[in-house]
């Protein structure tokens, strides 16, 4: 019997009609599908394929065992989430080995910053794991804006909200073009850096981009509200154009 | 009648497996389609959809007047390719009013270091526009390398290849993980920033990202070969992973 493959499947940013044609064919074929999702909820990956998968595709959710109930920088934290790898990925080879093949559901582009990378460390060498790339959510935020976001030698720096805001001030003033990705509850510190920066004036918050949600907005007007976890912030390169 | 909209539609990196559903719709349902090419070549874009198109649509080359008989910093060079621009934006508006969708092809994401921007900024608030985003280069092109580019709070820095040594080495010896675009006749000058970077050994080569002739290696093992123009260099970030 044939070792089934584990397919990583990127989805891109959310719209169905964003995804590749190849995961589009591999996401409606699949008899087995996986797919993260914090316990209790439906699951963001999950979603975006409501309504193609086929009627007796095996479900497998794979639930996070903590999110926000034990602080990043505590062992246990870490502890705790590889063994729900490790656990999760003895599921896939087994599924593997009983020649099945398994697409995981993976939001935005599995190799950016997503959750696939810790069962595909797991699984390389053990058994067949094929990845398909995919539009990232910060592709779909410029997008949104409707601005172009590097030009001629434009250098994009990516950071993530989380960083302390002395590190993102001094980055964001050392780029041509910035994207920040997982703003959420760091926007205010965010704000804070792009004013030290000197570059508040030019940034765009985008929340829920190629979704039916999506806003975008100058960041000077978007106010003093929460904003969803995924939620991009821009700001967009000014190189050289004739 | 009602006026024409002018879609960008970013193809992707090459492989037409990875168009989006709603590219590879657009794609196929065009009555015009328009591009970029090089003067006597195929064009790249116009080859990805090799096979694709309706009998009976409407081409449209637009043949770059200049590509390097002209050096970059020539102010002849600019004038020259932004009277070009404003000559294709103006039959592109010929065509929307007259009813007519065009569907311009592009190579990876529209807005991303693409050509379609020049093309935007002139058609924007005279003709409706709609741009859709695709799988960028890199995303292919940390696929083709096997392993992830960025985890947990990794920096990620796109830099482009005709950037100064030392403008190169300062940001990779600040970054976590590292994109090079258009590596190409620049590839000596990349590896030797990477080496004044104290990356070198960590850095991969990745050409043809997503197409038959695909091919990623360490960089160190790559030789003096000479590398098409698109080729790009990652070094993948090394964060959190639990």
């Amino acid at each position: 019997m044939k070792t089934g493959t584990i397919y990583g499947v990127g989805l891109g940013p959310g719209d169905p009609d964003l995804m590749s044609v190849r995961a589009d064919r591999l996401v409606r074929g699949a008899k087995h599908v996986a797919y993260f999702r914090k316990a209790g909820r439906a699951g963001r990956a999950r979603k975006i394929v409501d309504g193609m998968l086929l009627q007796d595709a095996v479900e497998f959710a794979m639930e996070y065992p903590v999110t926000t109930e034990i602080p990043l920088d505590d062992p246990a934290y870490s502890a705790t989430l590889s063994d729900f790898y490790t656990y999760v990925t003895s599921r896939l080879i087994a599924l593997a080995d009983a020649g099945e093949d398994v697409v995981v559901l993976c939001e935005g582009d599995p190799f950016f910053y997503g959750s696939f990378m810790h069962l595909h460390t797991r699984l390389s060498g053990r058994v067949p794991v094929s990845v398909v790339p995919a539009i990232t959510g910060m592709s779909a935020a410029w997008t949104a804006t409707g601005t172009p976001v590097t030009w001629g030698d434009d250098v994009l720096t990516v950071l993530l909200g989380t960083m302390p805001e002395t590190e993102l001030a001094r980055r964001m003033a050392d780029s041509d073009a910035i994207v920040v990705m997982k703003v959420g509850r760091n926007l205010p510190r965010v704000r804070a850096a792009l004013d030290r920066a000197g570059k508040l004036e030019q940034a765009w918050l985008v929340e829920c981009a190629s979704m039916e949600s999506e806003r975008a907005v100058p960041l000077v007007e978007a106010g003093d509200r929460t904003v969803p976890y995924f939620s991009i912030v821009i700001v967009h390169g000014q190189g050289r154009r004739p």
